[in-house]
């Protein structure tokens, strides 16, 4: 049985530290050996999972034509976004995607069951929060690979599947841009530009 | 800025392999001191968040009166499960949980925002997701420290809520067993006791 030490407590926390969500304006267009994607795409895959199910699917996505019309659905939710913020000015300045300028773009899917899943019959919500971790596996091993990752939120899941022809058993829980960068910030972007503070820890209480 | 080398993807590598869904037979009662504690919500406190919203809230549970009625709350839910799974006899005598025999549990909330949160002004779930990322990092940062962590998630959210007493403003991700194990399997249970297969990577598929 693997016993973890010291030095492996310091590396994980300066992993966890320096990872960053990534936008547009970090990446550039070195390639990522396939690889390597291999191995970011194997970290994913040794993440837990509700009952042993492991209900993911990754599609990449290099295509500059499918990129623009993601791209397309993404200026159209972030201009209803900006309509939300708008006593928010420095949200009209924010760079919020990088999936044109990231080498490429990941897709991750959820694979709903048509069975029981062992873990599952409570809640099901388990099933999408595994994909979850899979993909925390994935951005902490790309930011050890030292390449960047950020998490596209601003879309319309339905858009997306159709614009990637993606069958109606999936579930898009993530649309991921990927690639190396020039620089990974020393704090998230959002911290430095006084959008959110850091939440400090709660004294721990305990019942 | 960070670079991290072939040492720290090794060290990433293994802390992953080893990271494992721990049950209740394999948890001891050694104590977890409180600094180290603090140190695996530390992890957790810099997962990624939507909008930086960093929407996740931790609660400690050492009460063995309430954790009695958490561990009831699994037996009536995992009986309605063992009705589900009654072709496969393998489930009944699965240990699913360890809830009592782990130093101590944790539930984990998502903090609903009543204001609009960058990002999540599309997808809803973001919010939540980000909590998973928090509980992802949590669990590798215990493997890590040698301790195990475990997800019981044959339980109902409101019965849970309403014993720990959690305000409506949270919703319950996650209720983890924490502690120190005597062992760490080699391979995640479910796999060793033939439950399902691992899954092997697709070959990457681009499009």
């Amino acid at each position: 049985m693997k016993k973890f030490n010291k030095k492996d407590i310091k590396c994980l926390q300066d992993i966890m530290l320096a990872r960053r969500d990534v936008r547009g304006n970090k990446f550039n267009n070195k390639k990522i050996k396939n690889k390597i994607l291999n191995e970011l795409l194997t970290a994913a895959n040794c993440a837990p999972s509700v009952g042993f199910s492991q209900p993911w699917k990754f599609v990449i996505i290099k295509s500059k034509n499918k990129r623009n019309k993601i791209y397309d659905n993404f200026q159209e939710e972030n201009n209803k976004a900006k309509k939300k913020f708008k006593n928010k000015p420095l949200y009209n300045s924010l760079k919020l995607e990088g999936i044109k300028e990231s080498y490429l773009n990941i897709a991750v899917l959820y694979e709903k069951s048509e069975k029981n899943v062992l873990g599952q019959t409570s809640q099901k919500k388990m099933g999408e929060y595994s994909v979850v971790c899979a993909i925390q596996n994935f951005w902490l091993m790309a930011r050890t690979y030292n390449i960047g990752v950020g998490w596209v939120s601003i879309l319309k899941p339905k858009r997306v599947k159709k614009i990637l022809d993606i069958d109606k058993k999936y579930k898009l829980i993530a649309y991921l841009s990927v690639g190396y960068v020039d620089e990974f910030l020393d704090e998230p972007e959002l911290l430095k530009l006084g959008w959110s503070d850091k939440k400090t820890l709660d004294e721990i209480k305990v019942i």
